[in-house]
């Protein structure tokens, strides 16, 4: 089974890089944009184990390892 | 109007931050990883502009800055 986990600063938090990339858009004539946050996409390829358990886990994963909850916010979703 | 760009390697590419992740799940118990590989997301604040202007000028950001097409693969989705 896969899971596709979502990690993103949590709002408020400074984002230098977000911040780097719309100034960089913005230089290069992008004018319409008015700003960038960035985001991490981890996709887990998984054991076949039952939805809840993987749950479980993939939280645990998150708060462990994954995120840094302290300035980051996490959401995740199964497929099969 | 917000624009949410999905950056991630193409397949085959290599993913050294993937594996040293599936690398320290395994490590630390978490025996149902079977890999990892991560991508990037980047969430756009832009003015309003046309949905089909908009859809030129964030494939034209993708290919001259956000993405480096001759590795990675980039998708894009609109929101209001």
């Amino acid at each position: 089974m896969k899971a596709v986990v979502h990690v993103g600063l949590k709002q408020g938090v400074l984002d230098p890089q977000g911040k780097a990339i719309s100034d960089t858009l913005l230089r290069m004539g992008f004018d319409e944009v008015n700003g960038a946050r960035i985001g991490k996409v981890i996709e887990l390829d998984l054991e076949d184990i039952p939805a809840d358990r993987a749950a479980d886990r993939i939280k645990d994963m998150c708060e462990k390892l994954l995120a840094n909850t302290v300035i980051e916010v996490y959401r995740y979703e199964l497929l099969d």
